[in-house]
């Protein structure tokens, strides 16, 4: 079953060396999502409404979009298997819905710049709690956090 | 005029601490331009035909496009303006045609992953030369070059 999920970190995490996202579940459930640093920075410059000059890919990305009348409607967090993440894009347009697998990465990039909800399936949920002992590994991961400039996002 | 045009180098160039591209046209003039990281990494896939595991943002692109009946017709690379270059995509569907400004970052990563055609206005190639005067400046680039291990790429 999926859930609705806000992104509530994004932050670079010396332990992974990698940029690290936070979804949280309306119940209070923490999924942390490592993704690629070009993406981060998509994705934080998307929730700071930054304007760059010039479009960035996921902006070209999206007039693209725009341009043929489609919006992305929703993104599914789907699945977890041997701790790589995958995602769905939904699409629609005045006529059409499809979809798309994606990165969760890119799926956020651009689910962020049409305002669409986020959804995390239960199983995935369900296995970074048991992987994290009850929450206690991402705790100390997150008390024990010292963001970089670059990438600290609280929203 | 525009001018169709090869690419024939990828390097990290060390002066500029950034990749750069190179579009040689038929005659023989090189334009160089310097696109960020990423964008230069997924160009160099893309030339190299390596297809990852993964899509990356521009193969995501592409996949859309392909599932909506639109490709890349060709990209031009129009103009410069204040040492920064700007460029046009041309999208081509059965029943239409359209174009869209880009960065000839991202236009070059989605022509080369349609096989697209690239061309450089006569402008951009008076003042490249102009600047290089006569080509002796980019020459002496090229001799100075000691391309990282990521990015020699020649086609």
């Amino acid at each position: 079953m999926l859930r609705e999920a806000k992104i509530t970190g994004l932050i670079f995490d010396p332990d992974a060396n990698a940029p690290r996202i936070t979804l949280k579940t309306g119940e209070g459930e923490e999924v942390p999502i490592w993704i690629g640093m070009p993406e981060a920075s998509s994705i934080a410059l998307a929730l700071r409404k930054t304007s760059l000059e010039r479009p960035i890919t996921h902006d070209l990305f999206k007039n693209f979009m725009v341009l043929l009348g489609i919006h992305v409607s929703r993104v599914d967090v789907c699945s977890i298997r041997d701790g790589t993440y995958y995602a769905e894009i939904h699409f629609a347009s005045n006529d059409s819905t499809f979809t798309m697998d994606a990165r969760p990465s890119d799926a956020i990039a651009l689910a962020v710049r049409f305002d669409a909800p986020l959804y995390v399936d239960d199983t995935i949920i369900t296995e970074v709690l048991d992987k994290s002992e009850d929450g206690a590994k991402w705790a100390e991961y997150l008390k024990n956090l010292n963001p970089e400039d670059f990438g600290e996002f609280e929203v």
